[in-house]
């Protein structure tokens, strides 16, 4: 039994349930959260167990996830990616101090590893042998992964409209890819069914509970590599709401285990073509669907899955909702290129752009510190990077010629 | 000063020389070798304090490198990359034990990162602003990657042939990028026209003696992730050689210092259509340049760069030489993904192509413990990728249709 896990809570009825391996949503259709025992945690792990810990994975966190002690960590090295200190960029943006943390450096390049880990390792406690999920990008290659280096079979379901290098991503890691000739909406219904009728472990982030959990991780090594402190804000880009959510539940976990005195105020950053979350903040009204006007495929999400977690983090953390334009994006994937070296794709540097103006608009206090999250990697959509970059200066191979090209561009080596 | 580098020793001719930061070839026109002090290094580091060691980049090793104390380990996370246990695989190929080390997880997702790494930490002792290098792949983009994370300007010249993609990783790393009108002879010979001209320093992997020094780096994590112990074999793809002789020198500085107790043997594999490296072995006979047929971009080097320092280390290990076709590499990407959950690009995967083919042919003993190398990420070329793993399965959305395209695809749930 999970001795630091109470239960399971409805996030909208407070109904309780225990925390089986398959939970799904409450009898109301709520999302449900897990509840732990702190005291129990607090007696796991210290300040001073994690300063000898070794393992280099967010399977450090243990203690803090709602896994049997005996299940296995899933095979595949998930988290604990490097946070960089970031002092010149910093300065250029007016802030006091600033951090870079590089999710795409996951196995399979972004942040959403974190939680399909964790479904790999309930659907072990849940002796299925089958995954099964809906998604067009990150969540299914991250699940189709770690799925297979744990020797689980995966079904993953994609609209006809999936960009053909995650499928590849999918097909090569040895998913079963059903492509759903129509939207979305027709492919989550099609393996709701499905996944009905056969019985496998459902890793559907708007079902699911544990996902989040996962995801939290990526907050407390950001503290841990912080020396155990949460910085003033911590900026996050926003699709579905799951990862805000899980960023927030880290934190609070964290705090409430007595590791860290504060808590930081969330950056909510979405893209001003599909900012439905943002809006509802902006009007303190119910959230409405939205187009999905963005080249930022991963948070184009017109009909987030997750929207009650996700606002109630960020109302509860007093944050800033931020929308960013397309060019803003591109801008911003340069930005973090030459600046830091770090290559994320459009999504995945949202949080930074929306950072780069919340500070310019004066909505972050000059002073603050700020960690921002890139959620994935670059090396995922090639063809928005070629965009933002430009292109190369051409010479013919001489001399002479590469000085008239250097003169041409305004270049003095 | 460092005290534990001895100096520079020409592998051609024996003449030494100090180990200054911008040091190049020998005047007999040999490549250099770091020369160390094994007394110094293990004064300075024990099994001990490794096990108590908190860095988890290559900079551990630093007792090992050639920089100076004072040398600020660059701003990048290098190395420390996973290596996975994969007892499913091993049996399959009627291996003892299997291990892959996944250096796709470095920062710009190469083992290259290593080189670049240490050619940056130079260029600061050197007192150098600006690096320069000509590469169409992964050295460049490894290189404009960790230059800018720590404030460095680049210069990268590159064929006109260079794949999109790689330019622009280049171009997001705000490297100056000049695309030279000739073929690849022709990028090299401009580029050290022009470094000699403006002075910058030198990354041409073929000139400077240090980049693998970080390259053995992989080595020595293998070790201390085996708990100090070299497996039997280490299979490894070969171009130009600066790789597998990297790899060596990490296996003989471990073992002159007292850390391992044997040396593995290595395998190098290259392209059946690329080999200049093997077929001097299989033939015991100089090395002669080749044609370049292969999809595996990266190892596709017909003329390479480091013959002295590979050969030897092939004929010193007692080493065995494999080549593989196209379609072995791109059937190695399909494996990888399915068992282990790693996906490689096609130079990335063809050690362990080669390993396999090894194994079938008898050149390994069954029982032999096995560590391959994965060198680069496999979303560096997606569309090899799409080319090894096939097409999804296509289906309207209602359940009939799934259960007949589930029947005409032989797919059993």
């Amino acid at each position: 039994m999970m001795e630091h896990v109470k239960g399971l809570r409805c996030v909208r009825c407070g109904a309780e349930y225990p925390a089986a391996p398959g939970a799904a949503v409450c009898r109301c259709g709520g999302m449900l959260d897990v509840v732990y025992d702190y005291e129990v945690i607090r007696r796991k792990v210290s300040k001073d167990w994690f300063a000898r810990c070794r393992d280099d994975s967010m399977w450090r966190y243990r203690a803090f996830l709602p896994v049997e002690d005996s299940t296995p960590a899933p095979a595949l090295r998930v988290g604990w990616t490097p946070l960089y200190a970031q002092p010149r960029l910093a300065e250029k943006l007016g802030l006091g101090s600033l951090w870079v943390k590089d999710d795409g450096l996951n196995p399979t390049a972004s942040l959403k590893d974190r939680a399909s880990a964790l479904a790999v390792a309930k659907a072990t406690e849940a002796g299925a042998d089958t995954i099964a999920c809906s998604s067009t990008g990150n969540a299914a290659s991250s699940l189709a992964g770690n799925a297979a280096a744990a020797g689980l079979s995966t079904y993953i379901f994609v609209p006809a409209r999936a960009p053909q290098g995650k499928v590849a991503q999918l097909k090569v890691f040895g998913a079963t890819v059903i492509s759903v000739q129509g939207n979305y909406e027709d492919t989550f219904r099609l393996s709701a069914e499905a996944i009905d009728r056969y019985g496998w472990y459902n890793r559907n982030a708007a079902i699911n509970p544990y996902l989040m959990e996962g995801k939290k991780t990526v907050s407390l090594e950001i503290c841990e590599q912080l020396g155990w402190e949460a910085p003033d804000f911590v900026a996050v880009s926003v699709g579905d709401g799951c990862t805000i959510a899980g960023v927030w539940k880290g934190f609070k976990d964290l705090y409430a285990a007595g590791f860290i005195r504060r808590l930081p105020r969330l950056l909510s950053v979405q893209a001003e073509g599909c900012c439905p979350l943002n809006r509802a903040i902006h009007e303190n009204a119910p959230w409405r669907p939205m187009e999905e006007n963005t080249l930022a495929d991963s948070i184009a999400v017109g009909v987030p899955r997750n929207p009650d977690k996700a606002l109630h983090a960020i109302r509860e953390s007093n944050g800033v909702c931020v929308e960013v334009s397309d060019k803003e994006i591109l801008d911003t994937i340069r930005l973090l290129g030459r600046e830091c070296g770090v290559f994320g794709e459009p999504a995945g540097v949202a949080g930074t752009a929306g950072l780069r103006k919340a500070a310019e608009l004066g909505l972050i206090p000059s002073g603050a510190s700020v960690v921002t999250i890139v959620t994935g990697n670059g090396l995922k959509d090639v063809a928005n990077g070629i965009k933002a970059a430009g292109e190369p200066i051409k010479a013919a191979p001489d001399m002479a010629s590469l000085l008239r090209a250097f003169a041409e561009n305004g270049i003095r080596p």
